[in-house]
Formats: structure tokens, sequence, C-alpha cells
């Protein structure tokens, strides 16, 4: 791919511009209809930017990097046959492409913000292409960036974008509920802090199967009594108290089972 | 405290012992049940153990480093009136302890496993005793090791305790789930990792109200919808998909009814 352009500047075409441009891709322009956000990224990383449809550059790539709402109006403002246009969702199917160009997905798994530097080089990328050609142009874009690419069909990238609910966004809210809880104490939510790196890091050891500790992998059920009783006043917080020690207490219910058949 | 003994050989035990020394805390000798295991803390720190009941030595403080079952058995062993006993544990009162000594508690909040090296000065350690004199040498003790030193009560430790379920033994529950959809799409689950330190990384600059992305922040129900869709086969991960999502959701609504009242 010998030119591309960015459409929108949000943080995923934040991050992935400067993706590109690190790895010595030529992105020649970022597009976006609010001109002030395309500026932003277009002189950081010193490449133009516009927020004129008609000023769109021809390019052999279009990376379409905007919420999901907005991909389909995006993909009407290139007027191109003889192009490549892709979409970063992980939750929209390629035919959301309302063009005669040739489509297809190039998918970050990875929660982005502006504010935070990042790695780029172990961040997952999944591709879609309705051709072997440009799934394989696709593929040697993404592994210029990172060292893990898969290629992947809609049904299953929606999957998988689904465990970044899990392993960030719901992550997150219970960092929040922790919190909460040691501040109702009178103790800083930051205490916490050591526990929940130690937490991600021991998951780069052991599986999170073997990582597993405490009282409802034990069935320590005095302990969960204890607990559900200290959340009675949050039907909200009991229901999620109870619904992920049932979960975990299930895991190894089923591995005791399995040991027993044996 | 110029002379520390240690009962129990788990986990905590293996890391306090360690942190103690490593910070010049005279720990004379370590006690458990099971030789084998105090052998091996104890040749680790050059200190001497025994498995004999008869044999544990007079000391200023013995930190009973126990599973909650085994702290009142424990707490017999220690046959002196005019020292220290405290155990670590975030769930059990100090009455727990049965003898006629001074009683406190000294409890870290951190996952301990043998396996992983961990920095001791940022464990936050709570403290508790029967008195100011006791209070203030297990603060000092405490402060040896770690800079995040908090005299609590026992309501409000079991409290601090339940947040280490939820952010460690809950978060850990959820990177298995998210593990688990990955396989089951022939995606190795490690695709995960980045996006699970990034995560934990993400709390350390932004508080976790702040960090919060995702779907149901932005109350994109059609994602949602698209997700409690896909996980229509397993009711439980179905139950708690949809209660963190209401959960998250319930947040930022209040945030956005507070500024209406406004």
């Amino acid at each position: 791919m010998n030119s591309i352009v960015i459409l929108g500047a949000g943080n995923v075409a934040f991050h992935l511009t400067r993706a590109l441009i690190q790895n010595t891709c030529n992105v020649r322009q970022i597009f976006n209809r609010t001109l002030e956000r395309a500026k932003e990224i277009g002189e950081a990383n010193r490449i133009s930017y516009t927020d004129k449809i008609s000023e769109i550059e021809k390019a052999e790539l279009y990376i379409i990097a905007s919420a999901d709402s907005g991909i389909e109006e995006f993909s009407h403002y290139i007027p191109y046959d003889d192009v490549l246009v892709v979409h970063t969702s992980g939750s929209s199917p390629m035919s959301i492409l309302k063009g005669d160009y040739r489509k297809g997905v190039l998918y970050p798994l990875q929660t982005f913000s502006k504010e935070r530097s990042l790695r780029y080089d172990n961040i997952p990328f999944f591709i879609e292409a309705e051709n072997p050609t440009d799934l394989k142009a696709l593929s040697d874009l993404a592994n210029r960036i990172s060292n893990e690419v898969h290629e992947l069909n809609f049904a299953a990238r929606m999957q998988v974008q689904m465990t970044g609910v899990w392993a960030n966004n719901f992550v997150n809210h219970l960092y929040y509920i922790a919190g909460n809880i040691c501040e109702k104490n009178n103790i800083p939510a930051d205490v916490l802090l050591p526990l929940i790196q130690e937490t991600a890091k021991k998951v780069l050891e052991l599986d999170p199967k073997t990582a597993q500790t405490g009282p409802a992998k034990r069935g320590d059920q005095i302990i969960i009594d204890k607990h559900l009783n200290a959340l009675q006043d949050d039907s909200r917080l009991l229901q999620i108290y109870q619904l992920l020690t049932d979960s975990i207490k299930r895991v190894y219910e089923n591995d005791k089972l399995q040991r027993e058949i044996k």
C-alpha cells in the first residue's frame, strides 16, 4: 500500500496514524468533518489534513477510523472504484461500506485514548477483505505495525470485540466498584492499585484459570456469606457478587467433577 | 519489635517473611505444622524453622499468617502472656485469637503467590491493636516494609478485603471468560494480554470512572444488543453481561441527571 488516507480523527485514528507513520507507511492525508481534530493529528504527524470532501486525495488505501455510527457516511465520501476501503470496527460488517471500491476491515483490539502512549507491536489486528490480494496487502500492512495479525470473519470479529467489553470495560467497572467501597470506608481508592497491577501481571505468566484465588474458588462459603451480608444495602452489587461467585465456583466444580469421572 | 516468629508457611507467610527480612526486621523462626513448607521458607531466609509446638521460641511478636480456618488453632500454640500476637486476615476479627497475650492484626492487601516476586513497598497494610502502644509498634513495623499503612477496625477491614474480591478475584474471572470466548473462536486467549495490561495501567493515570469506555458508557444499545444476542446460548454469561452493563449505565446516567439538575 503505497498511499494511505485516514478518515476520522478520534482515538483510533490518532494511534493508527502514528503507528503507521512510525513504521514508515505512507499516510498521505487525514480527513475529518471537524477540522480542528484532523489538524491536531495532521500536524503531530506532519501530514496534510482537510475537512473538505472534495479535497480527499486519491490513494491506494482508505482507512475509515470512526465510531461505528459514522462509518457508513464516511464510506460515501470516497469517489473511486479502483481503491481499497477498510473500516476499523469490531462490530460492523464489511458490507457497511457503501461504494463500488474493494472493501475490507482492519480491526485493532485495544483501548485507545489520546492521553496514553501505547506499544503498537503487540496489538492484535483482525483483518478481512473481499479478495485474497487485498487480504495479503492488509496482512502485510498490519504486520508492519504488529506481530499479532489474524484473518477473521465478521461473526468471529464480533465475539472478539465482545471480549474487549469483558476484559476492559467490565474489568474497569470492577475497579470502580472496588474503589467506591474503599472510599465509603474512608480509605483512598489508590490502595487498590498494587493489587490491580499484580492481578494483570499475573496472567502474563499464569493463565487466568490457574491464577484464580479467593473464596469462590476455595468454596469458602463463610467468607462469601460475610461479603454478601456486607452488600445487603445494594441489591445490584449483591446480584453481581453472587453471579460472579457462582460463575467462578462452577469452573472449579466442573474440574472436580472431571477428576472424579476419571 | 526486636524479635518476630511467623506461624504458618503459605503464600502470605512466604512473602511477609521475605519482606520483613529484606527490611532488616528480626524474624527469628518460622513454625508450621508441615515441616517441609516451614523448611522451604526458613532455608530461603536463613532463619530457623520447626513443626514442634514445644520448640516455638519466645519473641516479642508472633504473626499468624495462615488461612482463616487455621488462625484460632495457631493462636493456642503461644504460651506467653507478655507478647503481641497478630493475624494477617482481612476477614477475621482480632478476637479470633484465643490467648491471654495482647492482640492485633496486620493485614496486607495483595494477592500472594510464591511463584511471583513482588514489590513490598507499596502494599497497603491495615493494622489494628488492643492498645495504642501495640498499634504504634505495628505501625512502625509495617512502615518499615511499606509506605501505605492504615489503622482500620474489623468492619472496615472486611470491606477492604471484599474489594480484593472485586479488584482481583472477579477481574481475573473476567479475564478467564474473555479468554474462553477467544478460544471458542479459534483465537488464542493471549491476544487479550495487551488489552488487559493497558486496562490496568490506565487506572494508574486516570480514575476508573474517567477511564471507562465502551458501549455501556456510551449507551450504545445497538452494540449491547449484538453482544447479548451472541451470548444467547449461555444464560449465566448473559446475566453477568446484562448486570454489569446496567451497572455501568447507571453511573453515567446518574452523572447526566446531576448535570441536568444543576
